[in-house]
């Protein structure tokens, strides 16, 4: 990604020559963010080849949380830290007008939208408002921008259910996106036991998830086989 | 809170002359953690007045999210930066030891404890290998001088049910925090028509959220009474 021709040609060359079914950024690029003119061709391209971009969070210990401190202690830049980072990228790519050029782009952001769907209500009523808070005129001139709300641009994101077994959060994360926009993920294999403990979890909360059969089929097998246009025998 | 003698002062005329039934705080002082030792009386003497210290979130727009830019845009700093603030301070509370210290303070979060219901499986293997992802010794030891698993630890805060409607983030947040721990509250007045909206659209949430009427009444009434310890006629 820091060199974005160069991340168009491995692209292609991993779908067409080697089978890839989608492509992986992370949230930032060397701490640049994705809405940089340089990177809308990566979007145009993989909206053009109708295959997913799955967006995994980055960010270091040493981005600190507090202004007299040189590190982010207790792990909480990773347990918090990521989401944020995971959310802030999605507010960006929303304000750039990524889904306006690209309405049918598939981006699949990792542990179910981070912070998305617990924050609706933020988003929704607080985003109407970008530019009141603001003596920026960037913030209102990106609203208007746009053709539509903010939070209906952030639904267009898909989520995998890599939330470790909290089942409660799946269900807020299915209401929010609704079952076509939700993929089984794990995050295998990064528990204790090297994999089968988080898929273990993950199937556990599926199973305890309240949701249909229609639903849970779709976020095992089908919305996946649909968005990674797979050709099984 | 630049001046916790001052205000360990200002505390008790406010409950003893004045009916105050709780305290609010900001989620740092000027910049800086609440786990540092100088507020360490703040949260003793809130324990052993079993009265409630609110948290409220606290964060500028200043505080960028990308190194070569000079502030958050589009307002994240405020839909997903306060979310994050508020969880950060709780993370850092929990480390800090204050609640093995004090094991009936009562700290209500604003917007129903922020990010931690939807991490709840974050927090939960996650934080229990603090110190695997760091080199940082302060970190492992943190873990080492807790009684108890972090995870154990935010189920101890309270949240209000501020999520503007958001009805299946609410039942996230009470599926983790159980209903003794979550208190009804709306952001009054800060929506476009000052304060009946969002009452509103949290009492419609209310009722949608499936959880039972003993809960429910609880949420609302119960639970407020009893903390607040409120003596009405």
């Amino acid at each position: 990604m820091n060199n974005p021709d160069a991340a168009l040609a491995e692209m292609e060359r991993a779908i067409d020559d080697l089978g890839a079914t989608g492509v992986q950024i992370f949230t930032n690029v060397n701490g640049r963010p994705l809405d940089r003119p340089e990177y809308q061709p990566i979007f145009a391209r993989m909206a053009e080849r109708r295959l997913p971009i799955w967006m995994h969070p980055a960010r270091p210990a040493t981005v600190a949380d507090y202004a007299g401190e040189s590190r982010s202690k207790y792990d909480l830049w990773w347990a918090f830290g990521w989401p944020y980072e995971t959310s802030v990228a999605m507010g960006r790519l929303v304000f750039s007008g990524v889904f306006d050029r690209h309405p049918g782009l598939v981006i699949i952001t990792h542990h179910l939208g981070a912070m998305i769907p617990f924050c609706e209500g933020r988003i929704g009523g607080g985003l109407d408002q970008l530019g009141a808070r603001s003596d920026d005129p960037d913030d209102g001139a990106a609203l208007g921008g746009l053709k539509r709300r903010p939070i209906d641009y952030f639904r267009m994101f898909y989520g995998d259910t890599a939330l470790f077994g909290a089942w409660h959060a799946m269900e807020s994360g299915l209401a929010f996106f609704g079952a076509d926009h939700v993929l089984f993920g794990t995050d295998f294999p990064f528990d204790p036991e090297k994999g089968p403990g988080f898929i273990r979890d993950t199937i556990a909360a599926m199973e305890r998830m309240r949701s249909s059969d229609l639903d849970k089929a779709k976020i095992y097998e089908g919305n996946a086989r649909r968005l990674l246009r797979l050709k099984l025998g």
